[in-house]
């Protein structure tokens, strides 16, 4: 932890940085370990170089003081937050600060209260600092992404045993979440999408029945120590829908594709090329809604992203999703997820289980 | 539906607001009916006076097109939110908007990019528009509303039953948790803290076991229908700690003088007054954390807020909760709550619990 705070002074110094807010969530837990209850009172907490302390309301002061050493300025509802705010700029030596990074998970209403308490300061959010830092890993988060990615194979594994025809997809997410509990992991999502509504990338799990003939995607995340899960797989019940074949072959050839492309010194549009090209060619590149990928730690879905449009430069123990889809409205939906974590030879996929469709018996 | 946007629309012109600009939330599902999925992706509606429309990231599309029939201004990972953000700032005539109102929990990355493509807009939140209609409840509401307070009442009746010594706070809080599942509603937070632990207001519910002697607050929720549930009751286990029958007094008297502030026409901080006032008279102003109470309907805290500072004027189907407590570190906390709805001639409690504390077997 203290690392990581040295770590993100080194790059505030590096950009002229003067302060950096965070907000109850993904940035405060990774840089402080502090995971505090969020609500509509403003709790940040102010980074400075010399410094570091909580705008903390009243009533989270005793829970939040289990998890953290730092200076609070508490402030209680009767009052507001604002004489606490000018305190803690004041005693952190960031009342003058010219150059403000914000958390951009922020509530507007909480970024503001800070912005109007700081109106010389020129405002940029996280990626150059917070969130450059968050997405290279080390080898304790490599573990815990690892075991998380174990717990969801087998969670996949344990659908696959009891699917059969009639099923509801909210009865498979069933299923996977009684898997992931007994796994001490606290299920995230579970997007099982049967037939037609498998073509809506982020479809809510519902009562439509699993019907011999179906395509289904299956795509599943749960959380255990701070890290997460997220892998999509296909299953047919029965038979595959007319077309899905050559389909699938087309998405395992994207899939193909990004992982070569996945090298240090890359840039992540490249394997966003890699995997839209493939599907481009085969004529199916407006059926592919999204893009190729996402970072992820902390947080499911975050840097860096694997867009047509990222500039970053992909570096060693970096960990992101590869995960074309094809979907086709009115049929079915088809994609493919590994999280991979970048080496110095290319990408290592976390997951043990090939991306082939399995076949549940109808 | 269409009502709450004619009259969200009649109190833009009254305060002269040109735009309102709503993120996935409770102001979006309570304005337009719309409840999408939320990311990192600006997905945003736009409400002029002539105008409703939404920015939508492509993959978001299908699944919100079957919540609503309102024009997308549809953006791509590849293209970024920029140039369809600018699209539908000129379709719904927003493009010169001298005030806008932002939604107060939308991401601070949202917000800017909304106030960096209207500069000249003065910004405000949705105190005055979109919050103040939501106060005020209508009979539907209150039939959802009523109906998951009997559900939270079946729940803690539930737990009553099965609570014993040596019993985890966790388990308790399961059986609240199957008790709300088997009525059709979703848990959103059961804080139960047990002993010294229910001097944190916000007790994260753990492995303390119940012990002969403890005093319990428990203080559980849980949705159904878009409304939720919100109550605390206490609980000891065989016997109260020293002093509790004391604070349990005073606290009951600080709700029934609270009960008697609520009256149309008075304002919010009368009932906090009220209730602060009995509990100081008593000695133990210091121990009471937190504001009397909060509104509640799409969400479980929402304004008015019921606060020593608030200079809302109560009105008729205005629901709040009124929720004094004594917080006594290490020692044991107390707290009792009820939603009321505002009648002409004062609160009806949506509870049918009496606020006596329950004797557990021990």
């Amino acid at each position: 932890m203290s690392d990581r705070l040295a770590n993100l002074r080194a790059l505030m110094a590096e950009d002229g940085v003067d302060l950096v807010v965070l907000a109850p969530g993904a940035h405060l837990a990774w840089a402080l370990d502090v995971r505090p209850h969020a609500d509509e009172r403003p709790l940040l907490a102010a980074i400075t170089a010399g410094h570091a302390a909580f705008l903390m309301p009243v009533l989270e002061a005793e829970s939040a003081r289990t998890q953290t050493d730092l200076p609070f300025h508490v402030w209680a509802d009767d009052e507001g937050p604002e004489a606490a705010l000018a305190r803690l700029l004041r005693e952190t030596g960031a009342e003058g600060a010219r150059s403000l990074v914000l958390d951009e998970t922020m509530r507007a209403d909480h970024a503001a209260l800070v912005q109007d308490a700081l109106p010389g300061a020129a405002r940029s959010f996280t990626q150059s600092t917070v969130g450059r830092l968050r997405m290279r890993k080390d080898a304790a988060e490599y573990a815990a992404l690892k075991d998380n990615a174990r717990i969801a194979d087998v969670a996949l594994e344990a659908a696959w045993a009891a699917m059969r025809p009639g099923m509801t997809e909210r009865e498979v997410a069933g299923i996977v979440g009684e898997s992931f509990a007994a796994a001490g992991a606290r299920p995230l999502f579970r997007i099982i999408g049967t037939g037609a509504n498998g073509a809506y990338p982020h479809h809510q799990t519902g009562e439509t029945r699993l019907a011999t003939g179906d395509a289904v995607v299956m795509d599943i995340g749960a959380g255990k120590v701070g890290f997460s899960s997220d892998i999509t797989r296909m299953a047919v019940i029965g038979s595959p829908p007319e077309g899905y074949g050559e389909i699938h072959d087309i998405v395992e050839r994207a899939v193909t594709a990004a992982l070569a492309a996945a090298r240090p010194g890359a840039r992540a549009h490249e394997i966003d090329d890699a995997a839209r090209g493939v599907i481009a060619a085969a004529g199916y590149g407006e059926y592919f809604l999204h893009r190729t990928g996402h970072g992820m730690g902390v947080e499911v879905h975050e840097p860096p992203w694997i867009t047509a449009a990222s500039q970053t430069v992909l570096e060693e123990g970096m960990v992101f999703s590869i995960e074309p889809g094809i979907y086709l409205p009115g049929r079915f939906g088809l994609r493919l997820e590994d999280i991979v974590i970048l080496r110095a030879d290319g990408p290592e996929i976390l997951s043990g289980l090939s991306r082939e469709v399995r076949v549940i018996d109808a």
